[in-house]
């Protein structure tokens, strides 16, 4: 549907009054799943979302939810009438609550966890035992296991129950219920009843620690070839499993939550967040980007009185610092996917920095000379020339080792470089290329 | 391996010199996966590269390249005796050579070509009717397919042969090759021999149409529950499938590119590439950002007199244009986000502008009495806080509308506008900040 999406919004958004419900729109929407419905409950301002959600039968409300982000998916929770949410919360399972607890109130949360039965509340104190970051927030119960000693003929026979999804596999433990093998289904098919599972068991299938990264996990699961892998403790005792769908939605979830750090914001912004809130979330990165911006004025503030005598210099400030901006945050952002995948480590950070300084020299020597002959040009001093060709060689140099250095140093902080680095990059390339422009200008042009 | 990573990085630096091979590391690499390799040779230095490269058994070599990007592989292919490649052709498929065809110089790929079957043959020229952005292009041809009329029995005899990965349905076609139903392999166990499986079929399988971008198909395989999804072309003939695994590469590499686009890179740059390589893969960049940045430079060359006069106004004019830059991109992160998710259309642009111009106005005004505040302290001149307030509002204001429009147009205009979005932006935001300032300077403080 996702091709259909953008004439369903026109459709609701055409059909919505706060006072009315939809009509034509209604076929489509009984015909679209959670997912579908969710993504299209968020593209809708506030008001036409309410409206929506409210003709969007009960038994389906719950499953739609749990589809949504955190922030677009609260005023649905808000605007809800309190006495639905006994009829919402029947058959919830743990792994369901996992996916709200973020947007419940404690008074709602608490009335579902009581709604859970015993196995399902076991379930969801276990996954609160890790953060959500950790993998093990996110192991499903949902998986086919037998004893050590089963055989073929077992295998079958639990197969011909319901299968979960992406399940090719049956784990198999032993007594402490410790994980021991894993068995491809597919090979049931090929052998004698009688033959121990273990005589077909695969000898190199990877197990997931339980307090892996959700990143690391997913690619794990996604690389390894198989519907899921098992999660187990530092005890081998198996915990649940990570299947190839719950690892795509947890690598997007942080593929976004990348995406939206670069500019200082949450994973879960609402399209259309309540003005009030929205202007809050993006005020602190207003704020400490002021902070970074007065810092440079103050450096500026410093050389008052040549920018007084030499105006040129105002003039060309920009082009300084533009060029180290954009030089640095190129090394920074091939750093940064480098340490994601772990291909960036103390072993090659020096043969990075001499190739990045390498690189930056060549390109700060090509563009020093391109910008110092349109300087001369522009104001007939070559002096001037001089001057901003030195500035732009030394500041696309600063910009290759704060490239390397600053995600380097944030990554060992466990700071993420992909939200705070390249605020900090820029700092230092506006300073060092304002100083360096200013400072050889009192030098040479006064 | 990810975590090991690191260390391996390490252990084949420090043994490695142009002229010796690898000694203790040579174990683990032996251990390692082609996946593995790849990622480690991408981590080193091109010496180091290639002469880890020459350690590696040629079995397994071909495997590695296609594990690889394509700038850091195209160095190990150069650095390749040209004697080897008959070896290394030997049994390469289709969906190999499509993955190493960008990397390969004419001659190997008319090589590679020739050493394949008829079959791979036919595969490939099918592929590439296909651009690299088309799911059909990826279209993999290992899938359990039986006629329309088949009956359980036939589904668990093939499914006695070998099963591709990630297999959980069997496609039925008709006597045209059409695809028409998809029957789970779970439900052959449950059921007695003689059924039809057109009785066993599920009758809501989505399929994939030929021509749909690799990251709506990605995310619709993802999404389905199943392993994989048929690929047809618009005839309904079955073309072939899409399984999660490459369901994850593709979504994998799309992020990246998106990612590395935002600093104008290419997602196959290599963390080691040659400095002169390097240094021209990014000038590109840095010259369209200075044309940009003397853009902004010219604007600010019309208020000469007016800078000479106040000072001040050249100190505070980074952090009129950093406001604007940052309110900027984080209305157009929102929308770049949106827009991948189908989320933003025409029907919705209308209220998320009148929205983000809201949340514009409320952070505008904020910042513009904190800035004026500042500014009027600092510079002890009550007007000069007025100026700077007014051109912070402004071009806050401004930041909102072109952080909606740039994208929008860029998608409709069918621009990538993760990659041109930022530039566009910050150079209506520079130009209109320092414009606004620098012209209310010239209105009000002479």
């Amino acid at each position: 549907m996702s091709e259909q999406l953008p004439n369903l919004i026109e459709e609701v958004i055409q059909q919505t009054t706060p006072q009315s419900v939809i009509n034509d729109a209604s076929t489509v929407i009984a015909q679209s799943d959670e997912k579908e419905l969710a993504l299209l409950l968020e593209s809708l301002p506030i008001e036409e979302r309410i409206a929506l959600w409210e003709t969007i039968a009960d038994k389906r409300k719950l499953d739609v939810l749990i589809e949504m982000r955190s922030d677009p998916r609260e005023i649905l929770i808000e605007s809800t009438d309190a006495t639905l949410w006994d009829t919402l919360f029947v058959d919830i399972e743990a792994e369901d609550l996992l996916e709200l607890a973020d947007s419940l109130p404690q008074k709602l949360l608490a009335q579902a966890y009581a709604a859970m039965d015993k196995v399902q509340k076991s379930y969801f104190i276990q996954a609160n035992e890790y953060t959500e970051g950790e993998i093990g927030h996110w192991a499903s119960h949902a998986f086919l296991v037998l004893p050590q000693n089963a055989k073929v003929r077992d295998g079958l026979r639990l197969i011909r129950r319901d299968i979960p999804r992406h399940c090719d596999l049956i784990f198999l433990t032993n007594r402490s219920g410790q994980f021991s093998e894993a068995v491809p289904i597919a090979l049931l098919h090929t052998q004698p009843e009688h033959v121990p599972l273990v005589d077909i068991a695969l000898d190199d299938i990877s197990v997931i620690n339980d307090k892996e990264s959700c990143l690391i996990a997913a690619k794990q699961v996604q690389l390894s070839g198989y519907g899921a892998l098992p999660i187990v403790d530092e005890n081998q005792q198996l915990l649940g499993r990570l299947d190839v769908t719950t690892a795509a939605e947890l690598s997007f979830e942080e593929y976004e939550r990348q995406l939206m750090a670069t500019a200082g914001m949450d994973e879960d912004e609402d399209l259309f967040a309540p003005v009030k809130k929205s202007a809050q979330n993006r005020a602190v990165w207003l704020g400490i980007n002021l902070l970074t911006a007065f810092l440079a004025s103050a450096f500026i503030g410093m050389f008052e009185a040549t920018l007084q005598q030499v105006v040129a210099l105002a003039v060309l400030m920009p082009v300084v610092a533009s060029m180290g901006g954009i030089a640095g945050s190129q090394t920074l952002t091939l750093i940064i996917r480098g340490l994601a995948l772990n291909q960036v480590s103390p072993a090659n950070v020096g043969a990075l920095l001499s190739k990045e300084l390498k690189v930056g020299g060549l390109n700060g020597i090509i563009w020093a000379l391109v910008i110092g002959v349109v300087a001369v040009f522009w104001f007939g001093d070559p002096m001037l020339g001089v001057v901003i060709g030195l500035a732009i060689l030394l500041n696309i140099i600063a910009a290759a080792t704060a490239g390397i250095f600053v995600p380097v140093i944030l990554d060992k902080l466990k700071i993420d470089p992909a939200l705070s680095g390249s605020v900090i990059l820029t700092t230092v390339t506006d300073i060092v290329g304002f100083v360096a422009f200013l400072g050889l200008g009192t030098l040479f042009l006064l």
